[in-house]
């Protein structure tokens, strides 16, 4: 008699279950839409992307599509691991002219997004392990850890470190970091970093770096990737996307990085990542070859050039909501290396009542922060991520109000 | 102290894990090839396509790229199910106008392919469910099991009852069966499946049924779907793939469907369905939006005919390669609704060993039954997905040597 995975049923009633949440933001602004159907509603709530490809990926993907209709240069199945060429771009392109890092190719795996990976490389642990996750955190980490019936230590985030957690007070096996972060936007100094990579390697910890939001750092001298700090090939996976640096939200192609030198208990090098590479080519078989043909011409010259200019459309994106929230009276966090604002809800407030006064009075819909985990309450996270004229409608939609 | 799983390890040295053995394979033929390097080699190894994508799904690409290009046009995160007019269009054009079986589309979800939705399946159930697997099977069945450190209980095949397994002895609660059979190339009847639907239905065990090669059935009567059998929605998920009816392996689009009516061990109607959709949108994000564009193409009126021909094409090779062979005086399986071959080896040799004769007598390159599982043993495994001259080229070269 089959009986069910009772781990998938923990997350059905758990308010951190993404697609409940957004679910459940989506109802509220569909009931304020029916009730105030003249009213203009900004859409500030999911990390998606709105802008264009730009033409040198849209040629790539023309190409891929055209070759892949001539019998001479038809190809099936890609590497598992990643089409060659891109993840040499990805190690040149990327991580040496741009980071100075060095790589073998084969340290690095070709994903279908950042998303998916975050949560399948806990497959690479023993069971027992214990997850260390920051408090507010991207829900995937804590579904992740959840669904593999681990036991989950909170590292929490405040306001007077700039968000940036402490070192976890006992054990732990693995610690998710993200910066620049998502919710907060806040990013961690090379020191902050350091001190997470020594309590690493002192104690044979992981860390999985999610590194998704890198191509929005404009502050100096902030890590764009955990290996510019010392030890972190000993210790560190990194988790990459084409999501946002490269507006690939819906073409899933990412990486994750893991050096032949990261050891834990009883293993040699590379074996980490020998078994990483078993997991991949079973329970996944490499994202699309023509996701892929666009990634390796979003990291061509021009390319990058082209998405780099996307970025920084939604940088300014985000410099523009900041600084108006702020004109009107609000205190705000991020939106200056991520496309992410991050809101201090009006004294008083919780998450879900600043967003109802939010939805109600300004038309800005936001994500809760309390969805991040607790000690988001009081916070609400805005993406920039949309058109310019709707950042712009929303910031003087919130002057009228506030003001 | 992090470390590892020590179920990835149980694959590196097993002889079923695909990759290694696909590396053995290939060591062998850069073996030969250096030895003798005029000789021709046909590779018919991996299942891999090589005929071009048809024009109308080449067009659906490049207009699905052009619109990601265009600002009015462009689209982030596709539907973490399945971009809604796919699910649509399978359910439509696919399962009622082809075989008139109904679903509602929220039964059926977008993946990036048979094979890890095969494996992934398994996370669906309890870790102490027992496995039956044919015997042989795709690697893949019985690699995600051993993964999972799940009880595995064999179904052997025989030559006697055309490779289709008998009702498993023991108790189990998961069943894989794929028809058309990759690796045997044959197919079950009516009777046969409903056997083992009355089976599940009895025992409320799940039947987890590969339906990749459904496109490639020619003998009338014999079900394309596992839904043609009486009873099967409450007891069957179906796997279904483009990679093969739609020349797709690179472009990673498939689908599952897990029927409301399917119930096991304490659950209610849509539970196992829900609980997937939690899996899904946890450890998955989706498949390529502009690989799902291709697919929605490829199901189109016009889509479907070229698509049909493609596999036609793939259909006369392995017509052409078992007709070839027999002639030779070899006995053949499959190769009639299915673009595998499955070769009986020479009296007294191992699948290994007559993988090497063939190796250096004709230069034809398949894969060892063995591989497949100790029943496959003696024989093996032809793929005719590659071009037609090289097809004729083998089958020419088998009749000068074995004649």
């Amino acid at each position: 008699m089959a009986s069910k995975n009772i781990y998938l049923s923990q997350l059905t009633g758990d308010a951190t279950y993404t697609q409940i949440v957004f679910n459940k933001v989506w109802g509220k602004v569909e009931a304020d839409r029916a009730a105030y159907p003249e009213k203009k509603v900004f859409m500030m709530a999911f990390g998606d992307t709105s802008q264009p490809l730009p033409p040198t990926v849209v040629q790539g993907l023309v190409n891929a599509a055209t070759r892949l209709g001539d019998r001479e240069t038809y190809t099936g199945y890609e590497d598992v691991t990643g089409n060659p060429d891109l993840r040499h771009a990805i190690c040149t392109n990327y991580y040496q002219k741009k980071l100075g890092i060095d790589f073998d190719p084969a340290e690095l795996f070709v994903t279908d997004g950042a998303q998916s990976v975050s949560v399948n490389i806990q497959e690479l642990f023993a069971p027992d392990n214990v997850v260390a996750i920051p408090n507010p955190a991207y829900p995937s980490f804590v579904e992740g850890t959840l669904l593999a019936s681990r036991k989950l230590v909170d590292l929490p985030c405040h306001e007077s470190d700039n968000f940036v957690p402490k070192l976890p007070q006992e054990n732990v096996d693995i610690i998710y970091l993200c910066f620049p972060n998502n919710p907060t936007g806040s990013v961690a100094t090379r020191e902050q970093l350091q001190y997470f990579v020594d309590y690493a390697i002192a104690r044979q910890a992981v860390i999985i770096f999610d590194a998704a939001y890198s191509a929005f750092i404009t502050t100096p001298n902030i890590p764009k990737s955990i290996y510019e700090i010392e030890g972190a090939k000993k210790c560190a996976i990194e988790i990459g996307s084409f999501s946002k640096m490269a507006n690939f939200t819906g073409l899933r192609v990412g990486w994750c990085v893991i050096p032949h030198s990261l050891m834990i208990q009883n293993t040699v090098p590379g074996e980490l990542n020998d078994l990483w590479r078993i997991r991949h080519c079973v329970k996944f078989w490499g994202t699309a070859n023509i996701s892929q043909q666009g990634a390796i011409a979003a990291l061509s010259e021009t390319g990058q050039l082209e998405c780099q200019e996307v970025v920084n459309y939604y940088l300014k994106n985000a410099g523009v909501l900041r600084q108006g929230l702020e004109k009107s009276g609000f205190q705000c966090f991020g939106g200056i290396d991520s496309p992410f604002v991050w809101l201090k809800a009006t004294s008083g407030l919780s998450s879900w009542q600043f967003f109802e006064k939010m939805l109600q009075s300004t038309g800005i819909v936001g994500v809760p922060g309390c969805v991040f985990g607790n000690c988001g309450e009081t916070y609400l996270r805005l993406a920039a991520l949309g058109h310019r004229e709707e950042i712009e409608g929303a910031v003087e939609n919130a002057d009228k109000y506030f003001k």
